[in-house]
């Protein structure tokens, strides 16, 4: 019977090999230690390192260089040796409430946190992940309120010619009642996959959360992958783990948006949907803003509801497509029959902000009602959340 | 219009700013690159390290030390520098077909790869993963075949007093079709959770090949969480980014055990199943295992078919629960009822190879039929893919 315990502990033991193996005699180490005043402390092992740095957006934006000249990108900051070869940070301030993601740079090789497993791959990055609750950040939570369930489902698309996976939210109670609920569909940026709104973008916990506050009506939340030549997101299809790309084939030329009714029918067809314009919703980040636009004035009566969230606007005027033609004419059609909603949020430093500024003259020229939101800060998640929680408490 | 051209360039660019970081001048590096003659080449760029190791299951294994003695681990071989900071490892042979995990060990520190942003992580170890196909490795694919769908659901537990979130998996068409499906209830061992057969498992990919090459039926696979504390997978649960432990309250002490009745009545009413004995299958790994030998024993109306991989056994002699009560008894009744498949598979080098073997013991003095599969290797995934893609291809 002793023999029996031993086995138990053999066992404890054999399954942390690997992770012993990386605290190589400095004993386990806490990070991120997120202290009861909201500062944080960061720690790695590290005793041979000559200098470790972390790289946040909590910290103060810097500048990178690009082949395209000079962009915003996550701060930095130095770690300290201490006992044992590890090195710390803590923050001098305590953090505002989000959820923020960081990395460390050990002597210039930028690697995850060993001692924190929560991390999200944002298209080619996988960063850690941690969040200081409070204020809109308490929506970003797993919190103690009904769940929904999140599913990654395939449909077939005879357009594209492809099977296609794509993330679906139904609320909590969906399983076990007989409701028919309204869809939001919700699109990723550029590079992006099914994957963004669910991960970085915690779509499900802002929608759990909303609901549970009687702030959003519960609804379906369609992900699908907006790559128009991609079963799925990397490593989810027939091609293997293949490595994110930015260049892919296929994009914003048309084709996603002309096979976008296969994905609503689909939808109809396997969830209890309220099938039709009133109990539709369209709305997308970057490249999905862009999706949303062309696909709700391309088909006028499938959304009544649109959401704007840091779109791109006009086409690459190199690429023809009929799903592009006749903007004006198209815009003209889809408000004369009075959307619900029609919603633009940006944010002031958004590099897509002039060209979002033009399109509103151009919908204030023709006289086209639309709810607006601007604030603070760039072409990030942290906009994309607000984003998704200002939209979706309009809905339905 | 050149502008748009400009912007569009820009975002390509600013979204790989994080990503750029990590290069340092070195250029992007491909890792790991899988030749045709399977061959695997590691690259990590580190200009400044003096030292680079890759760790991994491909290697001949090794030994660790623990305050338990010394235990089997994952191998080590030495990356050697190469121009511009660049580390290079190349096996010297092909890898035979398996799914293999890795990380980088850099001056000490256990990083994973940057370059590959495919990672699984097995209780608090994230490891990069990478596939080479052939043999029973090629069910381990995300194949050109009918996929069936993934959800993350939520059910109350009484019992245990918490909202629990479980992991299943519905065969290609299930949302569209009318059928009614047999049910596997799939469990994860000590320490790990609900995710643990979908990720490290590959479940989904094995269901999906095993049922589109015609060698396992249609049936809906359902991955509950095993640790009756918890509502979920750490980072899934209202108590927010917490550490993977083994040391849990509430494991192996009956609990789940007990509460388990409420998981099939819960799956019954939510999916379209074939709610009897004869079509419901349980089984697990380790911990897991234990629990389908407990849970099969203790009901014995709810279960015809049961498989025991690598399976934990008897309960600690200090733990009183009902649940562990008369288990000659119990596994008399059982038997008596004539289980379609009772099924124990075990590695020679399992730690807990004899005390599966004192359990055959038992089993045949009783005369009691069952199925034994035994190959080598120890307590690890790679035999727990095997047990799992031999089991299901005999339910129903």
């Amino acid at each position: 019977m002793k023999k029996l315990s031993f086995l138990f502990l053999l066992l404890q033991a054999s399954l942390f090999a690997a992770a012993q193996q990386s605290f190589q005699g400095s004993g386990p180490v806490f990070s991120p230690e997120i202290h009861g005043d909201n500062t944080v402390t960061f720690r790695i092992a590290a005793p041979q390192a000559g200098k470790v740095q972390i790289m946040s957006d909590f910290l103060p934006t810097q500048k990178y260089p690009t082949p395209f000249g000079e962009i915003d990108g996550p701060g930095m900051a130095d770690l300290a040796k201490k006992e044992n070869g590890v090195w710390e940070y803590t923050t001098p301030q305590a953090l505002t409430p989000e959820l923020y993601s960081y990395a460390f740079i050990v002597d210039g090789v930028r690697v995850n946190d060993p001692a924190n497993v929560h991390m999200v791959r944002d298209i080619g990055v996988v960063s850690n992940v941690f969040l200081i609750g409070g204020g809109q950040a308490d929506l970003y939570k797993v919190d103690d309120v009904p769940h929904g369930t999140v599913s990654r489902i395939w449909y077939h698309s005879p357009a594209l010619g492809l099977e296609r996976r794509m993330t679906v939210y139904t609320p909590a109670g969906y399983e076990t009642r007989d409701e028919r609920y309204p869809v939001l569909y919700l699109l990723h940026g550029i590079g992006g996959d099914e994957e963004g709104w669910i991960t970085s973008g915690r779509a499900a916990q802002i929608m759990d959360n909303l609901i549970a506050q009687g702030k959003a009506r519960p609804m379906i939340v369609v992900m699908p992958n907006g790559n128009a030549a991609l079963e799925a997101a990397p490593g989810e299809t027939s091609t293997g783990y293949t490595i994110p790309t930015l260049f892919l084939p296929k994009t914003m030329e048309g084709s996603f948006e002309t096979a976008f009714p296969e994905i609503v029918e689909f939808i109809d067809r396997a969830y209890r949907t309220k099938a039709d314009k009133r109990h539709r919703a369209i709305a997308g980040l970057s490249m999905g803003g862009f999706h949303s636009l062309h696909i709700s004035k391309q088909y006028p009566d499938m959304f009544d509801y649109v959401g704007l969230f840091s779109a791109s606007i006009m086409p690459d005027p190199k690429v023809k497509s009929p799903i592009y033609d006749d903007f004006d004419r198209k815009l003209d059609r889809q408000f004369a029959k009075h959307p619900a909603l029609y919603w633009i949020g940006i944010g002031r430093s958004d590099f897509l902000y002039q060209i979002n500024a033009d399109f509103r003259k151009k919908l204030d020229a023709r006289g086209y009602k639309y709810v607006y939101f601007e604030n603070d800060g760039g072409h990030v998640w942290r906009n994309w959340r607000i984003y998704l929680s200002t939209f979706a408490s309009q809905l339905f």
